[in-house]
């Protein structure tokens, strides 16, 4: 519950238009896509840095937790205000500043979705690599809180990679500027790079500062199947040692590659008898596309595709990777709830990664099919949940944690791309040790001395 | 003066072989690139991680400064013990661990020496693109805590975006490993590249794990002459806007020629009456990077270019890469002490910056040759000085401060490459804010709570 005097103070920052305590508001901007929710005390639309600042001071006096959200599509439950307190919602904070050509720099208000800005620069030749699958509703903001990844992570890279300043508002109000508009800046400590991906945890973030890059002239698609995913792992290395780096190199299993030809209705995605299939873009300059394309089709061919298709048509790309993007919705058709994890490994450990899970599949009776970016050892573990049953939930909690264990055995990571949230923070500890996660929050408190900004994320409460 | 017993205690961890008080090696190990030095009170050489973590407790104990050491290469002061201590050289440190072709990974000691790194890796085709100009001397363990650039930074990136992973002793003698082989990692906070840039500041790095990529099977090597400076910046505007990103875009100004081909012993190195040259390299496969120099070509002679010169032959690529090498001694033929800044701007204000150096010039009569990476906007301002000339000495120091003001007040930053160190803490409040200087300061003590890892850097002593 929200003391009655800070409600009126915030009123009195924002206007009461931009402070609400409804119930439906309190429980829409209560959850995100982890579908696990706790309603808001009260959920503020701030305007501009200014607004944010003042409403942060006013949570810091008064030791109110704080919430920053952005489009709320997050799968970790990184703007869930499970420990109430105010929802600092950034709907309002969606300009585009400002598109620099001669730069190569893009300024944006936190909550740009991510699709809107790719698509305005490139009508100017310019090009946002980081492509999360959420791109149509995902906001800039919330990629750069959980370092979005994607597809086309392999060749340009994640979010990270793109953010050259930021400006945000510390959990004791005060407005800091990091970095800037140039790539080069060494002056003091990198805090931009630490905001990437602390899950609002640390900061507000209230204003972008991202690198753009030319835009690839062509592109080419390609589809190889494969009877088993031995062969589209060992497809990927031929690619690597072929020293090609596509601009994306997805791999989808047999069983992802069902759950889609059921959602489509039976329309045939690959032919009888695929296993795995590998979704494969090169892009760049037209006559190096054209080679690296025969160099990818050769190292599948090598490695015992059954079949290479190669789109001739923005349609017949189109439907190359309808197989990919209507992979989360299909998942759906096997049963509602899926553990959806985003585990990672070095891209030579995927073939252990999939004996690992093949295990887990037998020995916890579980469907669980993977897909994921092979390019970056980045794979999306789908544990497979029928909610009402109680006992196929403890199962599936059992193989999750081993999941988790047999990663970071094999020196990868729990979480590539979705963070740690709420969801994983119970499993943080299989990762980090006593002492890193002792400095971390020895750096949180160098932020956060009260410990309200985000909190019970990433940490597990105590 | 380090007491006995401390002494002692490290001859026991090391052997007395690797404690080092005699005058020679303290004043070796007591200076680097700055050339302003401070003797060390003991040098001593670790031979792996467990004996850097055994150095640092004992040190903790007794509260007694730390400086870590890499190669000395450094341009700031930044291995330079100002308040005595142990210097830690990491010179044993010095094995490639491991190149993992699978994973386009290569794990490497400290002190392995960067040129050396991309000789190994460029065997089997793969390739390290950071280019610091000392990488014939600097080591890895220093360009990631500098976070050297380089001409390649405008297409490939700085040291930060190829350090996948660190292993670091705290300064509290605990070890901790951050990131890992996988490009993807979002669990926690990204201490490996708050780590990256920390100036030695934060940590010892033990171990590095560096990201690779496939070497870029040719380049087209070109120089374009200018009769100004504007007609190169217009140059740098039109590849920009034609969408193309050099390997290396590098600018030379009519000052630093001159120096050169008096160094060079008047060697021709551009047509009468350049006013500037710039040095172009575009790579990839053999048909895009023919499309891209001549479109590099064109960019140049519509900017008026008095002649573009291309190299054919290997040895031809050399010579016209050596006015960019011979720079930094040539320029010792104007005087023996330059104040060498690595300021950056966004690359579109670099004629604002090259108006500012001139009217710099006139005002406080001094030389002030220019040379620089274009593409990132990060230009060396290389203010030369007659140590033995006490006005033309305090004049310089006024430029040197008009000059970062400016570079501020152009959105620009007053280190892209060098760092801060010593010799420029005392201008980092004219970049940051008090609250951003003591934000970091508040992070450095989540780190280093004794505050005995190489203090007196980044911040001005009080």
């Amino acid at each position: 519950m929200i003391a009655p005097s800070v409600l009126s103070q915030l009123e009195s920052i924002l206007g009461p238009d931009h402070v609400r305590t409804d119930e439906q508001t309190r429980t829409t901007y209560g959850t995100d896509a982890l579908k696990r929710g706790a309603p808001a005390d009260v959920v503020v639309f701030p305007g501009n840095t200014e607004d944010v600042a003042a409403v942060v001071r006013v949570c810091a006096a008064h030791r109110v937790p704080i919430v920053p959200r952005g489009a709320g599509s997050g799968y970790t439950g990184g703007s869930v205000p499970i420990h109430g307190g105010v929802v600092v919602a950034l709907d309002r904070m969606n300009r585009i500043l400002e598109i620099d050509e001669a730069n190569l720099v893009a300024v944006v208000e936190p909550n740009v979705i991510t699709g809107d800005l790719q698509a305005a620069v490139e009508k100017v030749g310019l090009f946002y690599p980081p492509d999360p699958a959420s791109l149509g509703q995902s906001a800039l903001g919330g990629n750069v809180a959980e370092n979005a990844g994607g597809p086309r992570a392999f060749k340009y890279g994640t979010t990270k990679q793109y953010v050259l300043g930021l400006e945000a508002v510390l959990p004791t109000g005060e407005v800091i500027e990091t970095g800037g508009k140039t790539v080069k800046n060494v002056v003091g400590y990198d805090l931009t790079h630490l905001l990437v991906g602390s899950e609002g945890t640390l900061a507000i973030i209230t204003r972008i500062i991202l690198r753009l890059v030319p835009k690839p002239p062509v592109q080419a698609t390609l589809r190889a199947s494969f009877t088993d995913v031995d062969g589209a792992v060992r497809a990927v290395s031929n690619i690597i040692a072929a020293r090609v780096v596509p601009a994306a190199l997805e791999l989808v299993d047999g069983e992802s590659l069902t759950a889609v030809a059921r959602h489509l209705r039976g329309r045939s995605l690959a032919p009888e008898g695929t296993g795995a299939l590998l979704l494969l873009e090169v892009d760049g300059v037209p006559p190096a596309v054209e080679e690296e394309a025969s160099r990818v089709e050769q190292a599948c061919r090598a490695a015992g595709a059954t079949e290479v298709a190669r789109a001739h048509t923005d349609a017949e790309r189109d439907e190359l990777w309808s197989v990919r993007r209507e992979l989360s919705f299909s998942l759906r058709t096997i049963t509602a709830l899926k553990f959806n994890h985003d585990v990672v490994v070095p891209k030579g450990r995927i073939p252990q990664l999939f004996d690992l899970v093949a295990r887990l599949r037998s020995e916890y009776r579980l469907r669980i099919p993977l897909f994921g970016h092979a390019g970056d050892g980045n794979i999306h573990v789908n544990i497979m949940v029928d909610p009402s049953d109680r006992d196929q939930l403890e199962r599936a909690r059992a193989a999750q944690r081993e999941l988790f264990e047999g990663v970071v055995a094999l020196e990868g990571s729990i979480s590539g791309e979705h963070g740690i949230g709420v969801s994983k923070a119970p499993f943080l500890s299989i990762e980090l040790s006593p002492e890193e996660i002792a400095l971390m929050k020895r750096v949180k408190a160098a932020f956060d001395p009260l410990g309200i900004m985000n909190p019970g994320k990433i940490f597990p409460d105590p």
